[in-house]
């Protein structure tokens, strides 16, 4: 039974996987927007472009020849943030404290048909990515150096994409980055209380409200957490508990495919536009423990707020001070949920 | 004596402030630009524009007029994400977590002249705006129910500012926002081992290597934290350990206005261009309490990365990971002394 005043009055919610805060000021969606407006790209992409250095058959910058893939294809980024041949060091010198860091940067094309996105792939055809990225997340696993492996995309220039060609990302290293050690501190201690999955236990409380929840089946629930930051942020969440999407089986991959074909395709109906997002694969680290608290989840993050052509800014107040939202997880729920 | 790999590998540095780290990867500053572009406002502003609401003797949007201010003038938000008088509510229903919020905010005009920014202004003007600072921080700090007050400032379109008359905000509540809290928790438990300021220490060891100091004067010292998350991001911190901006005499009022000035004027000179950023000052809370251990500091955290119009995007790996940032701390540091 969701209390009235949240969807009245200025409120902070909290976030059960990081133990944070967000700022909710549900008055505020009232405010005239005078501000900067995103440039839209109506431009129809080809098939095939022969300047794109993702396109099969074209050469890199770097100046190896892409194969002539069909589906899913997967390389070292040319421009990776990790390396893996670097030396290991450490500064402990005072308050200046660093260590180095190692890793192994990828990029995964999910299309040969540079016209694409998610939202116009079939969820056959999804299923491949998640194929590709099953195989990717076991054989980073093996490497001794590395803890854990970051699945992600950008989406849409004004998301830092540099090219349109369906495309995400996989950074992998020795340490948890500082927002997977948030999640792992919060599920792992709560497990230790309870003995269940923090996580699944939320799922059913959502299952039960209905309130937030966009869509599910058999395998999967998409909805808008409680705690959402970004205006339409989404999360995709396993019924049944599952550590990584590794121990996802054939049905569930499908199902798993089928959950991000629905919500992206939504996303592009809501502003009549190819929305832009981050979206990120939070799961279990690779570093040999058992990690039996962890329930992994797929996020998408996306900046607009009003139209195709204006976003919210997370800015002044929400880098010194707490993330600041104006439409409640509600009111995005149901307006997604319409365009199912 | 800095270790020389932190100039050329992959590494992660901590944030004494907030404990959490930053990811720095020195060989990736190569990688060609091929994303979004900024727009670049080439545009000469008015010293008044009838259509700006920010303007001394206009007429905001609910009707309410401007007086005919000479330097400083604050109100409170029209648009306020807090509100003061709204009621007292919690959730606490299994896993979904929320409580009420209030607070006041307002908007601090620096200038009536709509051309400027603080880049363009004396030291003696700006110590009106610290001025006009200290005052809101006294009057909030007697609110019963304001423990918490949040100065800062979005420059640019480019940082969701909605219009380019020189202004900030000032957001007050009644709980520690995230970031705040994160700080608090750092400096009180290094006080408590130490008896001395975790900031202050910090800033002696800076001032021995000199390596990332870009100005000081008597009682301020403007620097590029060895933990710096923004390409140019910097920190002015008072030598003295300073709770917050109302310990400060007249003499460090001017001293501290300096260093804003010296700073925007160099942001400004970097790469040719009114520079973008968001500035906040983080203080002792005003919640009643000793905060012996608070030591206050002003940060600016600009989002241009290698010219006036290519930014650096924090989006999915820094979103879902750690933020990540391409050239070091030390880089930073040196170009932009070269500009004072
Ligand atoms: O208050 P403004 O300038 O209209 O709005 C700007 O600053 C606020 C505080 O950082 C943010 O919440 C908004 O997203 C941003 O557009
Ligand atoms: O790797 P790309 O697409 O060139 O770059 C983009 O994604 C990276 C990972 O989130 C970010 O570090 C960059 O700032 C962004 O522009």
């Amino acid at each position: 039974m969701e209390n009235t005043n949240l969807q009245h009055y200025s409120h902070k919610r909290f976030n059960i996987l990081t133990g944070e805060w967000v700022l909710v000021s549900p008055h505020r969606a009232k405010r005239p927007w005078q501000g900067q407006n995103e440039e839209i790209s109506e431009e129809q992409r080809p098939a095939y472009d022969e300047n794109c250095y993702l396109c099969a058959g074209n050469t890199r910058i770097n100046g190896e020849l892409n194969p002539k893939y069909s589906d899913v294809f997967v390389f070292t980024n040319d421009f990776a943030a990790l390396q893996n041949d670097s030396p290991k060091f450490g500064v402990n010198d005072g308050l200046f404290k660093a260590e180095s860091e190692t890793g192994i940067c990828k990029v995964i094309c999910f299309s040969p048909d540079h016209s694409k996105s998610l939202a116009d792939m079939s969820s056959k055809e999804i299923q491949k990515v998640v194929f590709a990225w099953q195989k990717e997340y076991t054989e980073l696993a093996i490497e001794p150096t590395i803890n854990y492996v970051q699945i992600f995309e950008n989406k849409g220039a004004v998301m830092g994409c540099s090219n349109p060609h369906p495309h995400g990302q996989i950074w992998s290293q020795s340490t948890l980055p500082n927002e997977v050690d948030k999640k792992n501190t919060q599920q792992s201690s709560y497990y230790k209380e309870k003995k269940s999955s923090l996580l699944g236990d939320y799922l059913n409380q959502e299952l039960k409200t209905k309130e937030r929840i966009i869509f599910e089946n058999n395998d999967f629930v998409v909805l808008v957490p409680f705690w959402a930051i970004w205006p339409f942020e989404t999360m995709i969440v396993p019924k049944k508990q599952r550590k990584s999407i590794l121990e996802l089986n054939i049905q569930e991959s499908l199902n798993f495919a089928e959950s991000i074909s629905v919500i992206t395709k939504a996303y592009d109906k809501l502003f009549n536009t190819s929305f832009p997002y981050s979206s990120g694969i939070h799961q279990a680290p690779t570093n040999g423990l058992n990690n039996s608290h962890w329930h992994f989840h797929m996020s998408f993050y996306p900046p607009l707020l009003r139209s195709a052509s204006v976003k919210k800014f997370m800015v002044g107040y929400e880098m010194f001070g707490t993330p600041q939202r104006d439409i409640t997880a509600e009111q995005a729920a149901t307006r997604l949920r319409d365009l199912i």
